[in-house]
């Protein structure tokens, strides 16, 4: 991604946390992440992350999603014998979300993917999250999400997150912390 | 507490949920804990809850304070032998909260406390919160808070919570969730 794309990206995430009244500290505005799965196709592609704490007990973050951007399907494995894999709650604080799980398929779905992506996204039993609805993803279970038209901003309430262990149906996709 | 005020530190519950601009389904406005600690003086001793989620791996909630309203001195002890107790993160969300734990005392605390209830306050180590700030209890570890003037929304990320283990200082205090 360009310095001026992580740029706007992170100025556009700003203005969304802004409209769904989020206060975050100056300190918190430098430390959203930008993650574009390595695909350098933020706009279409992509999630911000403003992670509130992360421990070995629990997590919790806002995700920000740009309109019509998509987070990549994956799953959460367990972590070694003992820990079961993550386990999420999404609640829609502001904007509209369409998450979509294992299930029955939705028959007209609200997201639109680009041809070049689709055969990545094989889970379409749709949940529209709107604000104040939660839902909660078990763990290991595949699952992705598209923002609507205005994009959206979610809670995300888990157990801890150990992204680099996540499992994603594309296999060009990596998902690593930014350095610093 | 007479259903009538029950009834209204409801209403004023919503307000300030509003206020913080959160989002709440008509079932979950229905679902708001006002709990009196059974001392029957919501007004000054008491707390509001919306609990999003809480389960085995984590609990998330909006805790909403009235003006100059106090939750009273409590800890969180271990669980049985490997589990230890309930750790939170407190993040303001809106308004401005007190927030005492254990350490070094504060010389001048912005809390005020009602002269019947003082002794049975012992942490004043004081940490103020206002909207995008945060701060993490370690587990076993006492503490208790009270709205600024205008009161407060915080969210509250935790590991399980489990109401009816929790250590109170005052020891009229009654931890018990509503019937129904």
């Amino acid at each position: 991604m360009k310095p001026e794309t992580n740029q706007r990206v992170r100025q556009q995430t700003l203005e969304l946390l802004r409209k769904a009244h989020i206060a975050v500290t100056p300190e918190e505005a430098g430390a959203i992440e930008v993650a574009d799965f390595g695909l350098d196709d933020i706009r279409r592609i992509g999630l911000e992350l403003l992670v509130y704490r992360n421990d070995e007990r629990y997590c919790a973050k806002e995700l920000v999603i740009l309109p019509g951007q998509t987070c990549p399907e994956h799953r959460h494995p367990p972590r070694g014998e003992h820990t079961p894999g993550k386990q999420e709650t999404f609640r829609c604080r502001w904007g509209e979300v369409y998450l979509y799980t294992e299930g029955e398929p939705a028959v007209a779905p609200k997201a639109a993917l680009p041809a070049a992506y689709r055969e990545n996204f094989t889970v379409w039993h749709e949940i529209i999250l709107r604000p104040g609805e939660q839902y909660t993803i078990p763990p290991d279970t595949l699952h992705w999400f598209q923002g609507g038209a205005k994009g959206a901003v979610v809670s995300e309430f888990s157990s801890k997150s150990v992204d680099e262990t996540d499992v994603f149906t594309d296999r060009n996709v990596r998902r690593v912390h930014p350095a610093g």
